[in-house]
């Protein structure tokens, strides 16, 4: 094996050996009073009723495709490997996500049992705990991977070198198919579930019967917390491993017709290993002292972030140097721009969501005239945060094509843009950490309300949530551009599959005025919204039900008001999942069929421009929706702190409205077109050969 | 001059004069009693008023655009007659849009007063008067095209037919830009100067005194029934105006390459012409009883409808067969489809916006809930309704595309698409008279209100109005399809221009995964939503200022709530003149300036990219605001017939909201991005030799 291989299974290794050390760390941590004891316990017998059942659904769903992949495997319309690896992939992505829940759900507690020593040893916790998820996400992703580098390599390891990379390379593309239907399931799912019981738990809980937020007399805010776990870390892992998984195997495919031979295939690799290392790094700089403000604390998160960020734009450097040679050093501007990108997106996200700046606050201040401005104000500040958002993604795009040599290679630029996407998500270790790390904060948080804690203790779990509000908006814009780039990186990778799977016999025609190709870009850019409209429609059947069922319990149960009788927690559970796991069947139809249905009736050019288009506007209107959301989640605060008349006031009202209509666009609708748009890549490219073979276009 | 030639000039001078027999038959009716007059003078000098200035605005723009176009000019990088063709188009715009409104505010009180004589006679009234503005339109429009055809067609004749065509064809293509420039500010001022009005009216009346609506109380109620007319009956006329013409010019530049010869370059007048005198029968069916039902009112305007387009369709077949000769007898298809597409369209924008079907009465219901559950709904619906509408759109670019031999001549399957955007408009005549014929209905009803008419006059003008609310709903649906397909059309012939204005000199490169060119469809994905955005803030801006305005009359002027004094109608219409047209500089400058940023530095294949992604994302954006918008304004309206608890209930208040969110959706942002989509085009037709010389991708 080439010596740049061992990168990735080596940092793997390192991962998950930190990972394991991480574990042992919170374990040493007790989870406190048998009063808070219980409730975590409750919080994680949901997640886990929560994963059982989707695990049920999913391997099903597995079952079915491995079956309709095998027989396409078998009639020469895919390498035989995809549907094995289809497996493995969308058993890692399972297992990271499993272990990272698991992980998130035994934390809880702990952080609000390390908070009554001191606000440092919480964030300490909660933190490790983000970082497992992070860590086991990108470890086992790598492992997966390395895994079957390996095995085809020695499979064909007759061949020369350039068909070998062909073959390997094409084979790893489709690999990418079994994550995206973890993330799927997991995203969609996860997204409905936690929006349904939010806003059940709201509408009754706070607006109805009147009893605060965290309230144990909520028979549904044990589904709720364990919504945030389902939502924000499950989800979001599984959202990311697919990225970080999609975007390394199509830059590896675009290697080979950039002709870069096998150290151009592993670059991608040894890239993300780095960015594992810099990340461990990163997360020892993560602390802060025990008087620290909230800015001090997002400080510290910052810190870690920066400083991995920063490594692994020093290291690449030299990598590149060494792996490719000095002749092909201008890659690393990829590199670099894949990075600030990163950056560039976080940045803006904070400038339109953040209360300290004045968006959100003119936001809020529209409350003071009436629930229908503060809806017309949130949904004009999302529309245009995607502005500068879109404008560094473009830059993203233009600058590492053209850095990377696209004036003269065309096929150099395109790879150029996957190791972008690639060095943007090397830093995966630790953004999604700092992302995991609020649902974390914010069941401590809970869990010191319903546990009745000391109020110092809850000021420190509310300082760590307050945080993790904030890092969950940036996390979100992380999720979307790496999604995009990924996306873009999968499309493009989708031209050599044509021509490999075609033996070059099918012409591709990507002229834009193609007729098919507008269409599908007509198609691609309506399917967001019909998208988001199914998502939308599914969150408020399922809300309703736990509506009924929190009204029904607080009817039936006798002295559940008065504290003197214990809600079924359970039974909101359970409808939760069971809601989640059915809602999600028709979106989830849509983003695998459309590819199949275009690919028949408009041919493989009507595909590109059904990506192309879902791309783009799907793009567009995530970072609206998540913005938007953000924004309106922040007015409310802003306004809960005091201004503009405070809690109660009418303007609070106002506020609550624009919140409730935020919440399944930011953690429901929203993420679920990340999954849209890169699991219609990915399906576009496994049954790129079925479409070949039954297109009416060929 | 070809024979074919004089059916445009012919159709022209019969709409022409058959708009001044109808402008007769409306001043033989009287407009009433005193009080009724004096409400109309104060309507009529409002809209005087904003024409006035909007002019003297438009003027200057005008002034300094002819300066750019002929400098431009001059340095050859466009044909001459443009700069002159550009104020002519502008100048007929204008003048269709003075004379449709003029007649529009002298009709309502005439309206109102032949309602007291029988509902039929109100009717044909008040379709006379859109029929003024549908007439005009057309008329005014194909005049202008069929002078400069004449013109140039001289000025040419020494050289041979094809390079002759070229020459006209490319020449006439430019005009489009005096239509567009002068359909942005109808459409985009009178949009905000439309829903800074009513908004503003709306809420200190309405919700802060408690007056009803068009109460002559409220300080700015005329400026709202100006606002009607402005919005409803300019600015739509302008929008379609400048579908109109763009879609006919970028057809007959296609013929050329599709190698038509001068038929071909005719075959779109001859449609459009057709169609004039098709709508001009349609006319004579729209008439109802006396008794008759809302449904048979609509039944009525619908046959009118019906008949025009079955003409249409009935002619053309034969006029095909006459122009081009049997063997492109195919064509008809796309003729048909352009037809079936209006319907089609139409047909679904009810389904989705008209409380007969399920959408908006599940919409109204879910209002029982909160008003946050309303604009979820909302929204929903709004996204759900783009899937079929985008479906059609689809099926008729590709039908219309193949069945004109598309699969052998792409330059003919092109010329088809243009083709079914004519047919889809050249039934303007009454479908935009079915349109204009609402702020008339409207503004009778606000007559009547106003000037106490008895409950039998006031029951039939409200008939008229209710009607006007259904086909303002489908005449939008019409507008922003065809707006689709002729930005489609005028994309199409971009590429030609290209050639043409380059000598050939410049190769497109039109590749899908060009960079550039999917960096063009990222930031044009993204203007629809940055554009809304801007509207939406600034009809909140000039909402404000009219908020502030009314409340300082109600406060200032004593006796005004108790009726002894009257309001200073005239302040708050200066306040929304002078608002709209300011607010409206940043959106406008957007729309012209961006093609030109994108071509310096993407080059022509971004700005390729950037019209698809603008004309795709807008398209979609367009449907969902304008499906939304009239959903929640019929949802609250069938709250109103006394459904989820009536008027006044708690259902009825979360409507409300859901309707005053919907009313910047619909009739400021939604039809604003029509103008964006087909501007852009324009804008990057007529700069394209500049932007060849000055780009920095060449």
């Amino acid at each position: 094996m080439n010596v740049w291989y061992y990168f990735a299974p080596l940092s793997s290794i390192i991962a998950i050996l930190f990972t394991i050390f991480l574990i042992f760390k919170i374990f040493k941590e007790s989870e406190g009073e048998p009063e808070m004891r219980k409730i975590a316990e409750a919080v994680r017998e949901g997640a886990t009723a929560y994963l059982k059942r989707q695990y049920q659904v999913v391997g099903l769903y597995f079952l079915l495709l491995f079956f309709i992949l095998l027989y396409l495997a078998l009639n020469k319309m895919l390498p035989i490997f995809v549907p094995f690896a289809f497996i493995t992939g969308g058993f890692f992505s399972g297992l990271s996500g499993f272990i990272g829940m698991s992980i998130g759900v035994r934390s809880s507690a702990r952080t609000t049992n390390a908070c009554k020593r001191s606000l440092n040893s919480g964030l300490r916790i909660a933190f490790s705990a983000g970082m497992v998820m992070g860590l086991i996400v990108v470890g086992l992703a790598l492992l997966d991977l390395a895994i079957w580098y390996f095995i085809l390599s020695k499979f064909y390891q007759s061949l020369e070198v350039a068909t070998r990379m062909e073959k390997i390379t094409s084979t790893m593309l489709g690999f990418g198919i079994g994550a995206s239907s973890q993330a799927l399931f997991a995203r969609v799912g996860g997204g409905i579930y936690t929006k349904a019981a939010d806003v059940g738990a709201d509408l009754v809980g706070k607006v109805e019967v009147g009893i605060p937020e965290d309230d144990p007399r909520n028979p549904a805010v044990i589904a709720d917390n364990v919504g945030d776990n389902v939502g924000d870390i499950a989800g979001m892992g599984a959202d990311l491993y697919e990225s970080y998984v999609g975007s390394i195997v199509a830059t590896m495919a675009l290697s080979v017709s950039a002709g870069l031979k096998e150290n151009g295939v592993l670059l991608p690799l040894v890239i993300a290993g780095i960015g594992t290392i810099s990340s461990i790094i990163g997360y020892f700089v993560v602390r802060a002292e025990e008087k620290a403000s909230q800015k001090v604390l997002l400080a510290a998160l910052r810190r870690g972030i920066y400083l991995t960020t920063f490594l692994v734009a020093l290291f690449s450097y030299f990598l590149v140097k060494l792996v490719l040679g000095n002749n092909y050093l201008y890659l690393y501007w990829a590199i670099l721009i894949g990075l600030l990108v990163g950056v560039g997106i976080g940045f803006f996200t904070e400038v339109f969501t953040s209360d300290a700046y004045t968006f959100t606050r003119s936001l809020a201040s529209s409350a003071t005239t009436s629930s229908a401005t503060v809806i017309i104000e949130g949904i004009s500040v999302g529309m245009l945060s995607t502005l500068p958002i879109v404008i560094i993604i473009a830059c993203g795009i233009i600058g590492s094509f053209y850095l990377s040599r696209g004036f003269y290679n065309f096929s150099l630029g395109l790879y150029g843009i996957g190791l972008s996407a690639v060095s943007m998500l090397s830093t995966l270790g630790i953004t999604l950490a700092s992302d995991a790390y609020g649902p974390v904060a914010d069941n401590a948080g809970g869990n010191a309300e319903m546990s009745n804690q000391p109020s110092y203790v809850r000021e420190r779990t509310d300082a760590l949530d307050a945080l993790g509000n904030t890092t969950a908006a940036t996390g979100k814009g992380f999720a979307i551009g790496s999604a995009a780039l990924t996306a873009l990186a999968l499309i493009a990778s989708y031209r050599d599959e044509v021509r490999i799977v075609s033996d070059g016999k099918k012409i591709l025609d990507l002229f834009l005025l193609n007729p098919r190709l507008i269409v599908g870009i007509f198609i691609g850019a309506m399917l967001p919204f019909a998208f988001t409209s199914m998502i939308m429609k599914a969150v408020g059947r399922a809300a309703q039900k736990i509506v009924e069922e929190v009204r029904r319990q607080f009817r039936e149960i006798v002295g559940l008001l008065e504290g003197k009788a214990k809600p079924d927690y359970g039974k909101a559970v359970a409808i939760c999942t069971k809601a989640a796991q059915k809602e999600m069947i028709l979106p989830a139809l849509l983003a695998i069929i459309v590819p199949i249905i275009i690919g028949i009736f408009l041919g493989v050019e009507g595909v590109c421009g059904l990506l192309v288009g879902a791309l783009t506007a799907g793009f567009v209107c995530a970072v609206m929706m998540a913005n938007a959301g953000a924004s309106w989640d922040n007015a409310k605060k802003y306004i809960e702190k005091g201004n503009f008349g405070g809690k109660g006031s009418q303007a609070h009202k106002s506020a609550v409205v624009g919140d409730t209509v935020g919440d399944p666009f930011k953690d429901a609708a929203g993420p679920s077109l990340n999954i849209l748009i890169k699991l219609m890549s990915m399906i576009s490219i496994v049954f790129l050969g079925f479409i070949l073979r039954y297109s009416l276009f060929k």
